[in-house]
């Protein structure tokens, strides 16, 4: 079974959250932090407490590889171990490494994030130098079913820089519509789409689309129906549920990754009581980041039935 | 001092080669394989014989780091040691990670490469996402000397996908030459380098720019003088020293990388010589990565004096 089939199905039954572990150590309760022998330590067991709490409403869960490699090699055991702590409950996870490179070098790095140490369900990958350094992770698509969502228009401000230019009309076609850089990357995975797709319809390798540009959002949805999106941009990028529903289709073909207001809903919810955050537990702060997907799934789901 | 500056010194000084340590365990001489504990331990020990017997010819060293997270944590234990090894001979080490994401991603990977245990003198970074996944990484060119190269035209085929794009031609200038995206990442690189450039007037942060491509090579190094140029597509891939050589200017302004023609060097001469492999060691291999090194470096040296 493709990955991308066993998301659409994790969609359908748990909503669109995709839980982001971008785990800074000053993300967690100070009283775990210090009773933990090392940082890297104590981010391990919040993420097993975030993942534990948030598992029945998570679709799946993104592991930004960046906050591991800060911390070095420690940092990287621990990344491994919550890759593996994911998919020993039977979650999907996906590893945000944003790779790309030529095809050699690409197939060292599919080897090592789809079946070495690092092994994940779904990558993320960069297309700036074309199409050859996304291909050589396709084997993995068709061998062990796994995906990969590749960036295309994404969340952050500089997006406009090079995203956003538009590219010269095909003398061919003639059309000055959707003609920026992003659409000519969602055109090549839309044909890879087509080459490649699971039984539900989608491309096994998707997109990374932002919710942060409400006015292009039904456009998009509608030119690559065949794509599977993960959605960042949610929360503390200005995205909210109505512009994330936008990219959705049939209530599925998306999820909507948050990171900080999961990780901290714990901070947020004792600086709102009046309490001390000192006292609070991984417990508290699983039991936390479960209301806040709660919500955010809750709102998605309302959203997306409009 | 700038690192941008060391590394202009040390093409003055050694010539234009850069060792690329895209080391496989293959690459070793078979003797030495087996003798070594571990296949991570192999790398390390040949690596640190090329790096040696090169040192007086090699400009610096690009260590591509696929091919260690292909052996999972052992192999970035090694990455680490490899980086470190040139780093405490005084040489030039590139990271050759294609990092690129949003703004305080960008943060901690640039806290990772230039300042925690993998640190390295430069890295290399993918524009796709805009230039606020390439600032963080300036804040390390201010305070630590630390440079980098941005992917804008590569060598492999795929880079006529999206890096060769014709972009529509602004409407205020109006010219329709050199606008496609390449020229758009370069544009922005010598806005950057502009703003913060070396004692040789190059950029912190130069460009990847491979030497596959003769016919654009000269028009490239005229509309960017003030970027340093990481060269990659020699031998393997096509490029020639009179293609390379078309890239420098006066006689600096860029290093060209050989990663497989000088690690399998001893291979090459064993092969010519009618020998039997198995006899190599690491020493040998030494030697012949650098007689490659010197036959490359005069190449282009005598390329660029034309």
């Amino acid at each position: 079974m493709h990955n991308i089939d066993r998301l659409f199905e994790a969609v359908s039954e748990k909503g669109h959250v995709c839980v982001g572990l971008d785990t800074s150590a000053d993300y967690i309760p100070p009283a775990e932090r210090e009773r933990a022998v090392s940082d890297p330590e104590a981010v391990l067991a919040f993420n097993r407490a975030i993942i534990d709490s948030t598992f029945d409403v998570a679709a799946c869960y993104k592991v930004q590889i960046a906050y591991y490699e800060e911390a070095g090699l420690a940092g990287l055991a621990v990344y491994v171990q919550t890759l593996r702590y994911i998919c020993e409950k039977g979650g999907l996870a996906i590893a945000d490494i944003k790779r790309g490179d030529i095809a050699d070098t690409a197939a060292r790095y599919a080897k090592a994030h789809f079946e070495g140490e690092f092994k994940a369900d779904f990558v993320t990958l960069s297309p700036y130098m074309g199409m050859d350094s996304v291909e050589p992770w396709l084997a993995y698509a068709k061998d062990k079913g796994k995906g990969a969502f590749v960036l295309m228009r994404t969340s952050n401000k500089g997006m406009r820089d090079f995203e956003y230019l538009p590219i010269m009309p095909d003398s061919l076609s003639g059309t000055m519509q959707n003609n920026r850089l992003y659409h000519a990357v969602g055109n090549k995975l839309s044909e890879l789409a087509a080459a490649h797709s699971g039984q539900y319809g989608y491309g096994v390798f998707g997109a990374v689309v932002g919710c942060t540009e409400r006015e292009e959002a039904a456009e998009i949805r509608k030119n690559y129906p065949r794509l599977f999106f993960l959605i960042p941009g949610y929360g503390a990028q200005g995205g909210a549920a109505d512009d994330a529903a936008l990219l959705l289709r049939e209530g599925n073909g998306g999820v909507v990754n948050a990171s900080r207001s999961i990780l901290k809903a714990w901070n947020e919810e004792i600086k709102n009581s009046g309490d001390d955050t000192a006292s609070a537990t991984n417990r508290f702060a699983g039991d936390a980041a479960r209301r806040a997907a709660v919500t955010m799934r809750d709102a998605i789901r309302a959203a997306a039935d409009k």
